[in-house]
């Protein structure tokens, strides 16, 4: 009896602050079993290196809105004159193969992909302090100053959403951060709802034997 | 800023069928940092080796009543004779101090106290099959034939109560099944709902910086 083998995976939503290191949090968490990254739809062109499949999904205009009639997408949007978005197919696809799938997204995005799909968890990654996401976007080095006292006040304005995601995670140190969310994840994986074919496994494994 | 000094802890109710290896599981749990067994209060008489407040809370009749009548018990039963319940005040402590609380009860306490206390978490801990579970049972090498049928017996109706728990965990190794269970309690710490001092600390830092 393989008890566990059924087991879909958990769709998990990640925000943070411009800064907080959410990506090489990702990054670490996708290295591992059963974890897959979303990946997403655009009607850019692709660019150098760019894997159809692997960056991205390419579609033509056409292709994705269709897809956004078809309600084929989790979430999308349009940015500078190209559309991006979430291809449900595929994040159903790999939850189904009982991998769990990373969504790093903004807030509002994140929040209405929660309302689509209840059973997804929501993760806030958030640096120690303010300090510390100055100190962490100036040390990139790739920014103007204008641009980072842009992303400082949007992290401030930001603050209201904290309260709206399932988990908060300081993200103080690498190893640890990605360790909690990591736990966080698994610890999905025993939830009731995710063991509705173990139940029923055990419930007939008990009742067969008279 | 001590970000995560105000937490509180989780109360963690744990069930399981007879023979499920729950004791031994709780038994490892509470050797660990930040967790607290809950202890109960009887009017049994103490036996030799008995230690109020380590192994009971000993109790007259009346005081037992008294507890009752102020709702100072989270659940209680009485049992040939005997009073057995768990006090509030001692849970509430725990969990204020930080410590997740271990109460390993029966189903039916189980779900009357996730009534009462909705934050508190609900683990129902199995062996992998039927099969195992009568090993076990009968490996206590303790107890009559018909005793083992009754317990048997009685787990094959408890499959129903499978599906009303947060969290279901298979005890295979014990080892997998405490880290496991250490998991999901670990986990809990990072919710929104536990985070509320850390968001209102991280929101007042963020806009203390002009």
């Amino acid at each position: 009896m393989e008890l566990n083998s059924s087991k879909k995976g958990t769709l998990v939503i990640i925000s943070g602050f411009s800064g907080a290191g959410k990506g090489t949090v990702v990054n670490e968490l996708i290295k591992k079993d059963n974890f897959s990254l979303s990946i997403s739809a655009t009607t850019r062109a692709p660019r150098e290196g760019d894997v159809d499949g692997v960056s991205y999904f390419f579609k033509t205009k056409e292709e994705f809105e269709k897809m956004i009639e078809e309600d084929a997408l989790i979430e999308y949007a349009s940015y500078v004159g190209n559309y991006y978005g979430t291809p449900k197919a595929y994040v159903l696809e790999q939850l189904d193969k009982g991998n769990n799938v990373i969504l790093e997204i903004e807030m509002q995005g994140a929040m209405k992909i929660k309302e689509k799909f209840p059973d997804a968890i929501t993760v806030f990654i958030t640096p120690q302090s303010f300090n510390e996401l100055e100190r962490r976007l100036r040390k990139r080095g790739t920014e103007t100053e204008d641009k980072i006292k842009d992303r400082l006040n949007r992290a401030k304005e930001e603050c209201s959403f904290m309260g709206k995601y399932d988990y908060i995670v300081i993200n103080e140190k690498l190893e640890k951060c990605v360790e909690d969310v990591y736990n966080i994840i698994y610890a999905q994986s025993f939830r009731k709802d995710k063991s509705l074919e173990l139940i029923e496994c055990i419930t007939n494994d008990f009742n067969s034997v008279k």
